[in-house]
C-alpha cells in the first residue's frame, strides 16, 4: 500500500478485515507500507498492522513478495505509480479520482487494458459504489423498479472550508488535488450517478466559484484538518461546483459539489426518478435507502425507509442482525472483499480504469464549460 | 375576484378568514367573483361566499363597489385585467408569475408605479413568502445569523405529468401559461431565493426538457387533474427546468423544477448557506425550519428542527398553541392580512409588480440561456 | 356555541368554513356564541362572525331558532349543559373530555340514548378522529392491512409547565379540569387508541407525578398562556401520566401523557403493531402516516412516509392537490361535516357519548391504580 | 474468550481492532477463544484471528498465559465462569445481563469487589455506554444541560418473533435466556437510563406478555436466527415488557423493550427530559444526538441532529473525518479500549459488575411487580 493517511487507515482496516466477515478465497497478507518518511511510515506499519515498509514506491513495486499495489496517495503520482505497478505485473487498486488529467487516466487505462490479457487486474476506488444501500439501489434499477429513468440530483456537501482561516492544504492546490470538490465529491457523485443509472453523461454546463481566494499556508497538514502558518497562498482548486448533465439514456441531472455547505459534514447524496419510482440516498443516513414505488397502491404509496440491514442486502449476510448499522470504513471492507473476489475468479473488478477513466472526462468537461460561461460540453464516451 | 379553480378557491377562503383571525384595519366584504360561465360561476360565488359575481371581468372592474380586484386566472390574461383595475383606480392583487412575458410584466410594472402615486397598491401572489416558516427566514437572514450567503439550493418537485396519459391541461400549453414547471414552480424559487437572500440574481445557465412531448388532449380539465380525450396534442412548455445562478451579493445557486420527481406531490425546498449558518425548507414539512447555527458551541451543533408555531413566530400570535400546525391555505390569508395593512397604512405592499417583474426576467433569462446549449444568460435588474 | 375561548375559536371557524368546502345537507348559521361577560362574548361574536351573543347558557338553550349547542367550556359545566340542551330538544356537540367524572359521563350517555330516539343526535368532539392520517389508518386497519394487533405505544408530549412560574390555570385545577395531562391529552389517546385498533381498554396499570406542586395564581388566564400574579396556590392535577394498558382484542399498551415533555410542543404520537404491519402517526407531522407493511418483499421493506393528501384519501377530496398542507383547525372543520351529516342522514355520529364515557372510565382507573401502587385495574365496558 | 456466536463475532473484531485506531498501553493478543464443538471452535479461531482454541472454558481459565477472561455465553454460564476466572486472578468483561438471578449477580459482585482489592478488573458490557452519542449525553447531563431531570421514555424495539413459526432459540427459554425481551433488550435500557441520568431506579411496576406461547423446536439455531423443527416447545419468556419506574433523584420513566414492534430492527431509543432541555438517542440513527436547548433564544428553539462524528466527540478522535459514520461494532471496539486503559490504569472499569447486579435487581423487580398485576416493587439499590 502507498501512503498511510485518511485513506491509508482505511484501506489498512478493510485489508486486516475482509477476510475476518468474508470467506475470501485467498488468504490476505499486509505485506508492506510505503511512505517518504522512514520514521512516520515505520509507525504507521505498527500501528496498521503492515508487516513491513518502505520509503520508495518503486521498491516496493519491485518485490517479489508482493502481489497487489494499494495506491492512496494524492493524484498527482497515481498514474505513476499505477503504470510501473502495472507494468510489473502487480494486481492494482488505485484512490479516485483516477488520475489528475484525462491523458493519464487515458494512459492508465490503456496499460490497464493491456495487462488485462495477461490476467492483471486492476480498479478504481469509488467505494460508495460498496454502500450496501447503493448496491441494493443499484439492484433494483436493474430489476426495473425505475421504469424509464428520467432524472438524476446528486449534492456532495461538506463545510471544512467556511472557516477562512483553514489553511491552503494539498486538497486546495490544483497541482496535487487536480481539482478542489469537483474531484474530490463530484467525482463520487459522477461515478454514482453513472453506475446506478447505467447511462452515461453526454454533456455538461457547469459553474465553478472559489468563495475564498487566499488562505494561510499550512504549517502541518494532515488529512481534512491542519494547522495554519502566517503566510498564506492561493487556493487554485474550486470551492463549490454546480453543473446540469445530460446522458445518453435520455436522463437530466443536476449536480452540487461543495465544501461550503455550513452544517453538512459529508452529505453525499444522490437521487434517481424514474416513471415507476424514485431512490434517494443520503451517506449521513448510510446505512438506510428511500424508495417510492410508484405501482404501489396509491393510498399507501410513500416513501419508503428502507433499513439496507437485512441478510438479504447486499454484503450483509457477513454481519450484524438486522436493525445494527455497519460505519463508512466497511465500504472500503467491501471493496477489497470484491477485489479479491475478481482476482480469483479471474474477472475484471469493476469500477476498472475505463470507469475511472469516463468519470474523469466528465470532470474535465466540467471544467472547460466552466470556462466557457457555462455553455454545455460533450463528454466524448469511453468506449 | 377573477377566477374560481384552485386559486379561485384558495384566495375565497382567505379573504373570508383573514378578518377572524387578525384584526384587520379593514371590514373585508367577498363583493363579488367573475368567472365566464354564468352557471359555474354562479355555483362557484355561492359556496366560496361571494355576494355576486360577473361573468365579463370588465364589468367587474367597472363596479365602483369594489375596491380591490384579486386576479386568479391563467398567465395570459394577467396584464390586460391588471392594467384595467389599476386604471380604474383599484388595488390589485395578481397571481404568480405575474404575467407570460417580460414585456407584460414591464407594463405592469410601469402601470403600478404610475398607480401608487395616486394611492393605488399592487401586490404580486407569491404566497410562500408568508408561511410563518420562510418569513421567519427571512428575519434570521437580515438578522445576520446567517453571516455572508455562499449558496443557494432550492427543489421544487411534483410528480403529476409522470404519468405519460395526463391530459393537455392549460399548464402544458406555452400560449395559456407561458411555461411549465418553470413558471409554475421555478419562480417560486427564484421569489423565494430573492426574497430570503436579499440579493438579486445576475445571471443565469439552463437545461430545459421535455420528457413527453404528447399528450391526449382534455376532455374536460380543471385544476391539476383532468380527463383525457382521444385525440393529442403538442406539449409546448417544459417538464423540468435545471439552472445555475450567480446573484449580485456574490452568492451563486442551483435551481431544480419539475414534474416528473416521482413520489414528490409539492416539496418546494430552499437552502440557504452562509459563513455563519444554514436554513433549510421545504413546503411538505410547512411549519418547520432546520437552521444550523455555526457560532454554537462544536459540541452540540446541528441542524435545528424549529417547529414555527410559537406565538413569537411571524403571524402566528393569531392562530394556536404551539405545536398545532398551519396548512398551505393559510399562506393566503396571511397574504390577505398584509395587502389590506399595507393599504391601510398607505405603503407599498411586498413583492411589488416590480418584484414580479425581476423573477419574469430571470425566468426569461433561463429560456434563453437553455435555447442557446445553456451558456449563462445576464438578468438585468428591475431598476 | 358555549364558550370562545382556544376551543371557541377552532369551533368558530369550523362552523364558518365546514360548508365552503365540503357539500352539506343543510346551510350553516351561526346564530349565536355564549360566554360571562357580555362584553368580551359581543367581541367573540363579532370577531368569530356569530350573528348574535347571549351570556347565559340557558338562554342560548332555550332559543327556537337553534337546532345544535356546541359545548367548549371546561369539563364542569359539560354535563349540566348537554343534558338541558338535550332536555331541550337541541342536537349536541360536546368538547372532550366529556364531563370531569364518570358519573356525570354516565348521566350524559343515558340522557344522549334517550334523546337519540327522538332524533336527537350528540356527538364528543375528539377531534383526532378527523385527522385524515388517523382516519385512513382507521381505514387500514379496517382492511387487515396490520393484521393481528399485539401493541399500542401512546404519546402525548407537551412542554407547557416546564417554566415553574407558569401561573396556575383552569387547566390546573381539579375543580375545573377534572384532572390534567392524563384528561387533557391522554384523553386524546385512549379514544385514539381505542378508535384506531377497534378493541377497548380492559384494564390500566398507572402513576401520576405532579413534579411543580405550586405555581403563583394567575392574575388573567386565556388558553394555555397567562399572568403570573405574586400569590400562589396548590396544583391539584397530574402533570404527567403513565400508564400499561391490556386490550379486550388481546393487545397491550403502554401510554404516556405530560406537559413536562422540554421541546415538545403538541406531540400527540401512537402506533400500532399488529402481525401484519405497523401504523405511526404523529401530530407534528400531522399530514402524514407511516406504514410497514410486512407483507411486501423484504428487500424493500421499510417504513413509508404517506402523505395524506391525495384526493382519495378521508376527508382530502374538498381540499388542495397532493403534497398541500392542512392544519390543525380543519379537524374541527372535518368534524363539523361529519356531525351534520350524521344529524342530516337520521344516523348517530361517533364518537358518541358512549365512546366518550368509556374513555372517562379508562381515565377513572388510570387515577384509581395511580392510587393503588399502580396495580391494574379492571375498566368496565361500557356496553 | 468464551463463546463464538454473534457477541463472539463482535468481540474478537473489537480485540482485534481496538489497537489500530487507539493508542493502548498494553499490545493485545488474541490467546484462545473457546467453544464446546471442537470443529466449530477452531473454524471460530482461524476466522476471527484467534492463536489458540479450547472446548472447556475451565481450561481456559487455568492458562497462564491468558491475562483476560471475555464472557460471550448465554447468561446460565456467567456466574460460574466468571467466579473462576477472576479466582484465577484473571480479568473478566462479561456480556450483558450480568447473569441470569439477582443472587448469582451478587455472587459476582461479590467476587468481583474481592478481587478489586488484588488489582483484578471486571466490567459487564453493556455496549450502548460506548455508543459515542450516548457517552456524549451522559457528558451533557453531568454538564448540567438537562437541568433537573424529569422523565425518561425508553424504547427497545426489535421484530423478529413477529413470524409464529420462528423457532425456539435459546433467547426463548428461561433457563438459558434468564427472561426475554426484558434481559435481551430491556436490560440496555435499564442500564442506558441509569447511566446517562445518573439515578437509580428505585421502584417498578409491570406488565409482561408473551403473545406467541408455543413454536417449532429449532433442528439447529444461530444467533437471532434458525431453521425450524416439527416440533414444539413452550416459549418461557416474555415476548414483551412494559414498565413504569420511579428513580431516587425524582425522575420518573416509562420503558417498553418487544420482539414484536413490527417493522422495527433494533430501535434502541431513549429521551431523557428536564428542565433546561432534553435529550434523545435512537440507535438506527447510531451516530446522532437529538438535543433540545430551553436556555437557548425562543425563536430559534428547536430539537437539534447533532451528528456524533467531531474529532471532539467521545471516541472520535481516533476515527473518521466528520459526517463518516460508524457502525454498531465499535461500540465493542470502544469497550476494549476503554477496559484495557482500566486495567492499566489500575482503575475500576464502569459498568462494575455492582453495575450489573443493580440492572438484575430492576429486572427482578419487574418481574415481580409483573406477577403482582402490576403494583410497583421497589428495588433496593446496590450500595
Amino acid at each position: 500500500m502507498v501512503g498511510h493517511a485518511f485513506m491509508g487507515a482505511a484501506h489498512s482496516h478493510a485489508w486486516r478485515t475482509a477476510g475476518r466477515f468474508f470467506d475470501l478465497p485467498y488468504r490476505v497478507e499486509l505485506a508492506a507500507v510505503c511512505g517518504r518518511s522512514p520514521e512516520r511510515t515505520a509507525q504507521a506499519a505498527a500501528k496498521y498492522g503492515w508487516e513491513s515498509y518502505e520509503t520508495d514506491w518503486r521498491t516496493l513495486v519491485g518485490r517479489s513478495d508482493i502481489d497487489v499495489i494499494d495506491i492512496c496517495t494524492p493524484g498527482d503520482s497515481h498514474a505513476e505509480i499505477a503504470l510501473a505497478a502495472l507494468a510489473a505485473g502487480k494486481h492494482v487498486l488505485c484512490e479516485k479520482p483516477l488520475a489528475n488529467s484525462v491523458s493519464e487516466a487515458a494512459d492508465m487505462t490503456r496499460a490497464a487494458e493491456l495487462a488485462e490479457a495477461a490476467g492483471i487486474r486492476s480498479m478504481v476506488a469509488f467505494n460508495y459504489r460498496r454502500v450496501p444501500a447503493l448496491a441494493l439501489a443499484r439492484q433494483l434499477v436493474e430489476a426495473g423498479r425505475l421504469g424509464t429513468i428520467h432524472q438524476v440530483r446528486a449534492q456532495y456537501l461538506q463545510d471544512w472550508l467556511v472557516d477562512p482561516e483553514f489553511p491552503l492544504a494539498w486538497r486546495l492546490r490544483k497541482d496535487r488535488a487536480g481539482s478542489g470538490a469537483l474531484g474530490d465529491l463530484g467525482a463520487h457523485s459522477v461515478d454514482a450517478a453513472q453506475f446506478l443509472t447505467g447511462q452515461r453523461i453526454t454533456s455538461v454546463g457547469a459553474l465553478l466559484e472559489t468563495f475564498v481566494t487566499e488562505r494561510p499556508l499550512p504549517a502541518e497538514a494532515s488529512g481534512l484538518s491542519g494547522t495554519a502558518s502566517a503566510e498564506r497562498g492561493e487556493v487554485t482548486v474550486d470551492d463549490a461546483a454546480l453543473f446540469t448533465a445530460r446522458f445518453d439514456g435520455g436522463a437530466i441531472g443536476v449536480f452540487e459539489a461543495t465544501r461550503f455547505a455550513t452544517g453538512h459534514k459529508n452529505a453525499m447524496r444522490i437521487e434517481i426518478s424514474g416513471s415507476a419510482g424514485t431512490l434517494a440516498f443520503d451517506a449521513e443516513s448510510l446505512n438506510e435507502l428511500a424508495f417510492y414505488d410508484r405501482t404501489q397502491d396509491q393510498d399507501t404509496a410513500g416513501f419508503r425507509r428502507i433499513q439496507v440491514t437485512e441478510s438479504t442486502h447486499p454484503y450483509l449476510d457477513a454481519w450484524w442482525p438486522p436493525g445494527h448499522l455497519l460505519g463508512y470504513e466497511h465500504t472500503f471492507t467491501h471493496q477489497v472483499r470484491d477485489f479479491v473476489a475478481a482476482v480469483a475468479a479471474g474477472e475484471d473488478p469493476r469500477p476498472s480504469f475505463a470507469d475511472g477513466l469516463q468519470v474523469q472526462r466528465v470532470l474535465a468537461a466540467v471544467e472547460s464549460s466552466a470556462a466557457a460561461s457555462g455553455a454545455h460540453v460533450p463528454v466524448h464516451p469511453v468506449p
